[in-house]
Formats: structure tokens, C-alpha cells, sequence
């Protein structure tokens, strides 16, 4: 079967939408920048996962034909936030004039967002379900699919609505701001019928309330916590230490981001749930705790970039101690920009599928997979590849 | 089925010989100590792969079990080595006290090596046939396996003997030095029916006429070059970056070493070896060669201790560059010694099965795999624990 | 002038006491252990920057003809805490024995140590007073140099009592507890006429009312937080910024400490002082604040060892970005006893010409010189050599 | 005495002239950008030396009145070169537009340069000298200062016409080809009447004939080889180590090269110059060579860019082995060029005030300073400023 056959079973007239939450930050706007320069082959299609050959039969939306719109509070228009990145060295000098209408049309289907302060969510999510709904129909697209890029909340103060539907809606009926920002979203998706992704730390549809939900509704989730660094080095490089029978006695991540995020995580509420995501894996893949946390400092000076120092000690052979250490020195959003279309992809294969609640198949995108999901690269790779190559039926 | 009627299957009593060629060096050394100590319950066995949970049903010889000779041209005795070890660092003191007499059986057992000014290489073979086949019987030993730890060797002249077993035998016979001294050794431990491994990047099993000899003789050989500490991260990181589809512009990797190898890698004809076998992994798992190099400095300040410090350069979506770098801190022999015991063990069962000529299975120890082995670390181990666990046939 | 004849200067039979507030830590130990042997010439002065041949014409006392007491809480005897760090990696197999009988003579001088809630602090200082006064009768020695090596107190809370020596009596006398642990030793220090040197961020000397009472003794002090590896660095790359006219734009310094001091500084309220004190060189040299900060994470598993990792951000020529990143791999106690040794030297001498209150020449061993010393090392250090080899007048 | 007075003191309407060889390389149109764009206040004056308070009241050339020009065998415009760097991140966008003119004027005054072939050195010297000549009359200049700045040439043969200036006026009208090209432009820098500066490690200058010969003709020269980054480096710490009586134990530099000098010192004839200038330093300061040794690879992917990574091992007291590393990520013409400029303006001033032959105060710019000057970059630094601002007397 070759890549045209593929793209005929998901249905004649592919159009697949994307709806970003954080529209206008340097994620979404290296997604929709590059989603347009790849699709008409401007640029290779570098850092994206789902370009591989391993892929290749797979029937999922061309680069190309994916639609942007989304919600943020920001009010900088797209082509500006572009020309932003282009100063800051993380899109190419002309590349922004190149793709200049494709960021004016996506900027045009961005609408206000949700605020914190939002104290009726019941109709913020009406408001949300209604943009997504409007957004469907004005593109005529098959499906929406909506990630959360926006900064990362504090982890949520826990409340008995968050354990059923019928809890929840009865708890926003009565006028009680139960939900974090980013599961007021999650929840207004599920119920437009369009699949969820968390790509941030934030709770997002991670409440039994929204798992249910999302099964109730027939659309699948994924999440949470993209895995753009530090995080992806330690899935492989905690793997090879158990391997090879190396005990790891410590492991300690450095931190420093500039930028949006940067800020965000400046504040510790905020930061503990990324650091709680990003520690998850050494736990899992080492089979026990390993002593020395994970730091984030915010240096605004680094701008888009952000540099991870990991420090290791480890002993061997008669107890022989010896140290390991990297530097990581990334882009973040160039980084998670083709990973946010990669999921939008692989995602709309899910729905088409008849996928519903969490995949954990996608957990080779996560640095905490939702619904127990592997944590070691490889095993996450061949686990993906598996699934999308897998038997197109209705699960 | 529990380890011990694994055990039952390879033999009642099942001794197993491994013959060191470089007896008395560090990495030699180690293992005799660690063998006794962990074989005693002395100390754990961390760094030994075969003792994972993975192999756990596999007939393998206990460490404990392990009886030591080998070749050596230097004279200093192993109890005096280990105390060199214990102020180095490599093995903890009091250790080699608690071993003295494993020690000083092991030491009566090593006989004077042959050197690279042999003129008689057939009297040479015969000389290490003899050594083999005597210390077999005086051990009452089921079989021996033959590891090569000594010092890298330039690369050999090539020659037409080498291409077969019949060409090699008329050179030998006519009193020409066509064999390099691993080779030597490894022609002898076909010819006394020893599996042989290579655990340095020098030639030893690797000339066409020694593994034809290898399967006429119906015994295993492995390689070659362990894999031990710069090059096992680049067996994680490159397939990391393929995966994530982020493009290897250049890879970097600077290696100082102190003591033994350290001096005989300063010689860059000697290096020669040890780079090229270094930079394989790359090329493979990258699909492309990749520019930067590997490059050995000899700083005999580090003693026991390497320091490899890897930089590369790769790029993102839309072009943006980014850097990585590590350092890898580690001692040589704590890192190589467990190994070389893991590869005894697993020689032993594929000689026990009548595996012969090259077992690409073990491609997991070896930067250099022979026999076109896979170069990614995951893949490398599914393909061990596989092929241990594997149904117990003669091939 | 010789030697020998600077030696007369300073008393004919010059015998200097060191008590060590904290006298059973790893820096104490390390400072007893060394100044044994090489005194006895068992060990070179590594480290010892009063053996430079800059001092050999300053008449001070001889690192063999120290005499050692002091306080702890802590009950371990001095020659097992030596044999720990022997085990740590800190001291030489073997040292720890040849100099038994200095560690036990020094161990019978060690009185317990004032604890944080001693609520009647006249009494304290009494005891500490009685206690230093004792040891220089028992001990017949010229004076004695008081030294803080114990962990690292929170800052202290301000109050109107630390303003004037009048004050801060009439405070005592009250019964009322106004300060921290490290000034009570500072002030009975002072009472009994002892020169008083804070090796940590803690209080010490530092109030107003007791740097009045240093003067009203006439008694040097100096301080404080000694300069021992992340910070040192910092005094000559900041300059080199500096003077090559290059912006430093961020500057961000981790610090991963295992062991005692690691404990402490876990603790963010201890930590402050510390980092405050760990920032200041780069403010002061680089004559603006920088944005990073410095950061204490503990790892026990790093034992008496610490890593720091500096990343920093700096402009050049046309506003180019570059960036400089080091780490620093050290033993905090083989760093910190030495410079201990030679503060109590330089302070025996200070006290022998006359000199009282805070002694700026005395930077070059400081993280936060007191009373506004350099901070850049190199000319902290021609500041030193020119004071030590200064007119022998009494100020 | 303001800086209009010391102005005057030079001469009335200062006109500076800088002679770049290799005028089209890297550094060169760095610096010709750079001097337009500070001078004329479009950027800050970041990295140039010079322009720090403590030469306010020294009589320099203003940045904005220097009039380049110089030889080179490439053809590329210097306004297309401009652009080159601005792609590569060297120069920011939109100020090579904003300086075009000063780029097109320099260009004009580009000559071709010396080729190695060139057999007749008399005639090839004497096209420089007229060149020097047409240079300084066409743009009415006071003096000429010329600074090699193109790339290493391998270290010269001996040859008996190096030692005296009629030895090697003989050899030359003999037709002998004696001397490297980059001696060929210093001795016609010296006949012309010129300050001659070696910017990179070749030869030039240092020939004791052109030494002679700069002495008769009183004009100053100096050299040699840019401190631009890692040098500079050890030039703080190798002193720190000294200063803290800490034993520097060995010293591994690697240096990752890029672009033009990378390809050069890929050479390892090229190299052997470059790496024995680096290595000066800490033998110089530590009082002991030390070994480890640097070593230079060439990456083309880091384009402008180089990283240096050291490994430096020591030892504290009693012995204590401990490890510092540093990573230096730099841009070598942005470090470099406003280095040139500083030359270009201490050396007209060294020449308006008489000086001649090599000059050792002006070390602090050099990794191996001329006429054993200083290695250490505090003392180097107070030499230059007591220099700058030294009595205006002719020596």
C-alpha cells in the first residue's frame, strides 16, 4: 500500500485542523510557520517524527493541508511574533516573508482566550466549544484536533468534582470555577468532539472527570509534557545505564531557560509540576528513586534557548564510582514545534480510527505518558510505529 | 525452569576456563578479583549484564565457577597488581586481601607471552595450543574461552595468507611472520577448540583464513573492541536523534587516557585501530558519515581514568543548530572487567550449543560488531536476551 | 632578612594556638591531620599559600608548631572522623596512623560546643572564654587564633542589641538570647584578647558591636566565608571580562554539594547567606549586577566532594553572543584546610604587630571580604604579599 | 588632561592608517565594520580594550578616523564577505547596509597579496613597500600601522640569512627565496617605515635580522598570535592555581575549529605554530611544563565559530586529586577584531612616541608574547595601562 492509498482510507478530501492553545507563542507560531514552509517544500522536514520512513504507509494529513487556528491571550499578531523568532535566530532570515499569508489566515482564526480569572466556566466552555465548532465548519474540516501550548499552570488544588462527569457538570451547573485554565479547554474539546493533547505539564484532561469524558464522547487524549530535551536524553541515557548493570547513585538536572516559559517556571507553584513530569522517568526506567532533583532557573537573557546540565554518578564493578555529565544546549521551540505536528497528525489517524480516552502508544512524544506509558525511547519508538502501522480498525 | 537445571543442561559440573591474553593487566586483573568477590557474595554484581533478571533462566557458568589463566609478557604477580589497583582507586581496599589465594591460583596459571618479534610464529601457535590444551586438563576444565585484553596493536599488513586456512598454513610452514600476535593467539585457541573473543580493536579472529579455521574447527569467536564507556553513549545517542529525526551535523569525541592503553594509544599508528572501530557506530546508525572524528590523547596523569568529551552539533526544524555535549568520566577496567566475565559465560553457552564462526548476537559488548552486527545499544540487547533465551539447538 | 631571624621577631619560642569552632568537621580534621605531617615534612605544603616563596621572609609561625583545640557538639573522636575521610578519598591511606598521637593530643582539647539554644548567652561566652584561656595556659602558647569552620548558620535576625558593644552587654546581662551561635564565639573570642576568623557566611564578627569590641581588645578579625572552589574561579574570570572590555550578560552558578556543609545549605534559610555571599564578586568586579544566580542543590552521594557548574552568557565585538561554561570538581576539606592554617598563621602575625578590628588585607581568602576588600584575586594577592611583607610597626 | 589635548600631542589632524594582511578574511571585515559602526556610534565599543577608562587620557587614534586597506590573495568584495558574516551570525543584521561605503572604500584599497611561490622576495618586498607607500600618500596619513591578520603558515626553516639584516639583504639579491611569506610583509612594513604587528603565530616579525632591522629603521614591532579565547582563559587560571599554591597535575586543550583558520590548522605542519604559542602560557606560569598538551580539529559545521573544552587535573592538600573543565563557545573574529583595532592604535602611539623593535607591554594581546614579556593577564594589564599612560618621552 503506498502513502496516496493510506490518505484515501481516512477519507477523500482530508482537511485536519489544528487548535492551539497559546496560538501565539513561539511553539504555535514555529508550527504554523514551518507547517508551511515544509508543505511546500521549503524546508526539509527535519524534527519531524512522523516524516520517517517507518511512517511512509501510514494515512495520516499532509503537512501541508493542516488548517491553524486557536485561542490566546496575547494579542501580537502572528506575522510580528514571527519576525520576533526570526531576530531571535529560531526561524531562518526570509522564511517569515515566504509563509506571510499562511500566518495572516491562521491569525484570523485565532480567538480571545480563557483567563485564569474566568469565574463562569461554564460558559467559558460553551464559548470555547462554540469557537471550535465555528472553526470546523468555516474550514469545512474533518476533524480538529486541539494541543495546549500554552505556559504551564501550577498543579491544580484537588476538588471532588474532578472525579466524574456528573460531578463536574453539576459543580460548574451551580457556578463553582472547579477547573484549572487548561481542563476548562480539554473539557470544551471533548465536547466539540474533537481529540486532546496536553503538551505542556498542565493538568489539562488529565481528571478522571475529562478521562471519562473523553471515552463518553468517543475522542481520544494524549499528553502530557512534550519531550523536547533534557527529558528525551534522559529516556535513552537512564536505559543504557540499566543495561548495562550500571547502578545510578545520582542525577541531577540544571535548568536554565530564558523566554516565555522561562518566566513561568520562574515561580515554583508553577515549575513543580514540570519537574514532577521531567523527574518521572528516571524513577520508572532505573526501578528506584534516584537522589538529586530536577532544578529550573530562569535567565531571561538566554531568550528561545535553554541550556541543561545533567550531572550522574554511577558505580560499577566492585563499586568503582564514576561521573557522567552533558550539556544540552536547544531551541525549545524548535524543538516541540514539528513534535505539535506530529501529534496533530497522529492524532486525527486515532479519531479516524475510532480511538477514544488515552493513547498511550504515543508516549515517545511525553516525558509523562499518560495511562502508564513506557518510558524508554526505543520501546516508545517501536511502540508507535507498531500502532500506526497497525490493523485500521475500529477499536 | 530455575538457573540451576539450566546449569544441569550444560553439564553436571560445568568449570569453565577463560584464558586472558594480557593476564596481568588492569582489566585482567579486575576480573580476577571480581569474580571471586562477587562469586562469594563479596560485593554485588554490578556491571555484570549476564546477571540480569533478562538471563536468569540461561545455562550460563556461575561467576564463582570461573577458573583463570592466561598469557602475559610482563612478570609483575596479580596480588601485587591488585594492590596497584587499590591505590588507584579501581578496586576497593581490603578486596584484593580477601582474594589473595584466587589470586595467586590464578597467577600460577599464567605462562610468558608470545611477542611481536617471534620469528617462529608456527612454533608460537603450537606454544599456546599446548598452554591451552594443558591447562584444561590440569583444571579438569569442560571448556576455555579465550579473551584477548592485552594492549591495541597497529593494524596488520595485509597479506595473501590471510585469506585462507590453507594459504595461512603453507606461510606459517615456510617460517614467514605473516600474523599479527592477536592473531596468533586466536589461531591457537581454534586450533585447541577454545571459543575466542576479542575484546581490543587489534585483529586477532578477523583475517577470512582465522574464522574459516573457526568454523572448521566448529567454535565460536565474538568482537571485537568492548564497548565500554564513550562509544556505549553514542550506541543511546545516535539512535536518539535519528528517532527524533533531528539531523548529526558533526560529532566530536576527544578521549584522554592515562595508564596502559592510554601509552600504547599515544602511538597513532596503534590508534588507527581504536578511532576507526569508534567512529563505526555513527555512520551506521546515522545512515551517513558524519564529520568531527575521534581523537585518543595520551595524559598519563589520569592513570586508571579516561575523560571522553563528545560535542556535536545537530539541527532542528527549519535549520536551527543546536549543541550537545558530555563528558564521561569512568575507569576502564571497572567498566570492561564485569564484561569480559559476562562474555566468557555467554561464549561458553554458545560453544555448549555448537554455535561456530562469528556470533553477531553479541554485538551488545563490541563497538566494532563482527559479522555486520546491529549498532543501537536497545536493539543490540533484545537481540542478547533473544538469542540466550533462544531454544537450546545445535546450529 | 631570614627566616629564622622573622621567626625571633615574632617571640623567641613562638608556640601558636588554632581553636576551631567545629573542631571534629572534615575541615578541622583536615587541617590537624596536615599540619603534622607537613610539619614533619610527611606531606608538601600543596595548597599552603603562606609557603610561597612570597612569605618566606614573614616571620610567621611554623605549620609544625601549632597547637590545636576547639569546640563541637559533635562526640566522633578525631581519629576515627580521620580514618572516615581516609575512606572518602580526602586523606592518604596510611596518613591518618603516622599522625595518631597529634589527633588524639588535639582531640583532648576539643570542650562541647555552644548549641543554638544555650538561652543563657552571658554564661556561653563565659564558658568559651574560660575555655580558650585554659588551652593557651595548658598549652603555654603565645595566643591562640580562633577559627568558625562549623556549618553554615541562617542569617541572623537583626536587633538593636548588635549595634554597640554597650548595647549588646546590656542585652546579655538581661538574659535575653540576641546572638547567633558563631558571635558568641566571636565575642569570647575577643574577651579573651583572641584574634577571630570567620571561615563560613555565618555572623560571626560581623555586627557592629562586636567589630567594636575587636578594636576596644585589640584584636584582629577577619572574614569571612573562605574561598575555596566555585567562588575563586569566579575572582579571576570575572576580572579577565572585565579587562578584555567583554559584557557578561548572565551568569549562572550551580552547586552540588554532598556531605555536612550539603545538609546545612539544604535548608534555603541557611542557604542564603551563603549565596549572597557566593554573589557579591561578580557585582563588585563586573560594576553591575548580573542576572543568574547561584544555586546550592545537596547530593549526599557526593560525600566530601562537590561539583559546580558556571554556565555564562557574554557579548563581544558588535554585540556577538558567546557563552563560557566550567565546572569545578573539588574536595571542599583539602581546598579549605590549608587556607585555614594559613589564616591562623597571617593572624598570629597580625595580632603580633598590634593590628585590631577587620583586616581587608586579608581578601584573597574570603567569597565576601570584610569591611570593602578587593575582590579580584590577583590583586587580592599583591595586596597580601605587600601587608605581610609590610614595616613591622604596630598600627 | 583630557583626551583632546593628548589628541594634539600626536599631531593635529591624526590620521591613522591600518594595513590588514589578509584583508578579506574574517577578522579584517570584522574589523573594518566594526570600526565604522563604533565610530560612528551605531554599536557599542564591547570588546575593545582600548576604550576603557583607564586610557581615557591617552593619545589614540579615534576608531571612527582609521582608514583601512591591505593585501590578499582572495577576491571576494569585502562587502559580499560582510554579508557572509552576517549570515553567520558575526555581525548583526542590517549593519553591513548601514557601513557598505566604508566596506567599498576599504575594498579599494586592497592589493594582491603575497603568494608562498613567489621566488624573486626582493621584488615581492619591494611591491609592498610601494604599496605601504601609495597607501599612506593616497590617504594623507600621518603612519601606516600593518597587523597580519591572515591565516598560519607553517613555522619556517632555519636558514643562516635569518640571523642579520645583511645576511639577509645578501640571500635576498641573491634571488634566495629565505623567508616566509609572512616575514616578507614585516620586513616591508620596516622599510616603509611601518609598525608592524603579528597577529596570528606565523613567523613575521620575529626573525632576529627583521628585529635588527626594525631597531635601524625605529619602528616598533609586536606579536605574536591573538589571546582571543582560550589562552585567554589560561592566562587567569593557570595563575589562580599558582596563586592557591594548588599543583596543576595536566592540562588537555581541544580545540574545535571551523571556517578559514580551522582548514588551515587542520595541517598539522600549520598547526605545530599555533599549538606551541597556546602552550607557552602555563609553562610560563607555572614555573613547570605540564602535560596533556592542545590539540586543534577542524569541524567545518561550526562555520565562524570554535569551541575549546580543557581537562586540567590538580592537586590540593595532602594530595588530594581533584578536576576542573571548561568549555570556551566563541566567535573568533568577534574577539578577535577588536583586538586589531586596539593594536592598530597603542602601536601608532608606541611609534609617535619613538619606540622601536618589539614591544613587551603590549603582551596582554598576545599568547606568546615578544622579547619574554608577561604571561599573566592581571600583571600584563597593569603593564599596558602603566605603559599607555607613561611619560611622553621618546626612548
Amino acid at each position: 500500500m503506498d502513502a496516496s492509498l493510506g490518505a484515501q482510507e481516512a477519507g477523500a478530501a482530508m482537511r485536519t485542523g489544528i487548535w492551539l492553545v497559546g496560538a501565539r507563542g513561539s511553539v504555535a507560531t514555529t508550527a504554523v510557520v514551518g507547517a508551511a514552509a515544509v508543505g511546500t517544500g521549503a524546508a526539509p522536514p527535519t524534527g519531524c517524527v512522523s516524516e520517517h520512513d517507518d511512517f511512509r504507509e501510514v494515512a495520516l494529513p499532509g503537512l501541508g493541508e493542516l488548517v491553524f487556528g486557536g485561542h490566546d491571550v496575547a494579542r501580537t499578531p502572528l506575522p510580528k511574533r514571527a519576525e520576533q523568532l526570526m531576530e531571535a535566530g529560531v526561524i531562518p532570515h526570509g522564511l517569515a516573508d515566504l509563509v506571510r499569508e499562511d500566518l495572516v489566515r491562521a491569525d484570523a482564526e485565532i480567538r480571545p482566550g480563557v483567563t485564569a480569572e474566568a469565574e463562569d466556566q461554564a460558559a467559558a466552555v460553551a464559548t470555547v466549544v462554540a469557537d471550535l465548532e465555528e472553526f470546523k465548519r468555516r474550514g469545512n474540516l474533518e476533524r480538529v484536533v486541539v494541543v495546549n501550548v500554552s505556559s504551564t499552570e501550577p498543579p491544580p488544588t484537588a476538588h471532588p468534582a474532578h472525579s466524574t462527569v456528573r460531578a463536574l457538570r453539576r459543580a460548574l451547573a451551580s457556578g463553582e470555577p472547579v477547573l484549572p485554565v487548561s481542563s476548562v479547554y480539554a473539557m470544551a474539546a471533548f465536547l466539540a468532539g474533537c481529540p486532546y493533547v496536553d503538551f505542556t505539564p498542565s493538568c489539562g484532561a488529565r481528571l478522571p472527570a475529562l478521562v471519562e469524558l473523553a471515552h463518553e464522547r468517543g475522542v481520544p487524549c494524549a499528553g502530557s509534557d512534550g519531550k523536547t530535551g533534557e527529558t528525551l536524553v534522559k529516556s535513552v541515557l537512564a536505559p543504557m545505564f540499566a543495561r548495562r548493570a550500571l547502578r545510578v547513585r545520582s542525577w541531577s538536572g540544571t535548568n536554565l531557560l530564558g523566554g516565555g516559559d522561562g518566566a513561568a517556571l520562574a515561580d515554583p507553584a508553577r515549575a513543580a509540576g514540570k519537574v514532577d513530569s521531567k523527574a518521572r522517568v528516571l524513577a520508572e526506567v532505573l526501578g528506584e528513586p534516584v537522589e538529586g532533583g530536577v532544578h529550573i532557573h530562569h535567565v531571561p537573557d538566554l531568550g528561545e534557548w535553554k541550556t541543561a546540565w545533567d550531572h550522574i554518578t554511577f558505580e560499577g564493578f566492585l563499586g568503582t564510582r564514576m561521573t557522567m555529565q552533558f550539556t544540552w544546549q536547544g531551541c525549545d521551540s524548535s524543538l516541540a514545534a514539528p513534535l505539535v505536528l506530529d501529534l496533530a497528525r497522529l492524532m486525527a489517524l486515532a479519531h479516524s480510527r475510532g480511538v477514544h480516552g488515552p493513547v498511550p502508544e504515543l508516549a515517545f512524544f511525553f516525558k509523562d505518558p499518560v495511562a502508564g506509558g513506557e518510558h524508554a525511547l526505543e520501546q516508545q519508538y517501536a511502540q508507535l510505529v507498531r500502532w500506526a502501522n497497525g490493523p485500521r480498525v475500529t477499536q
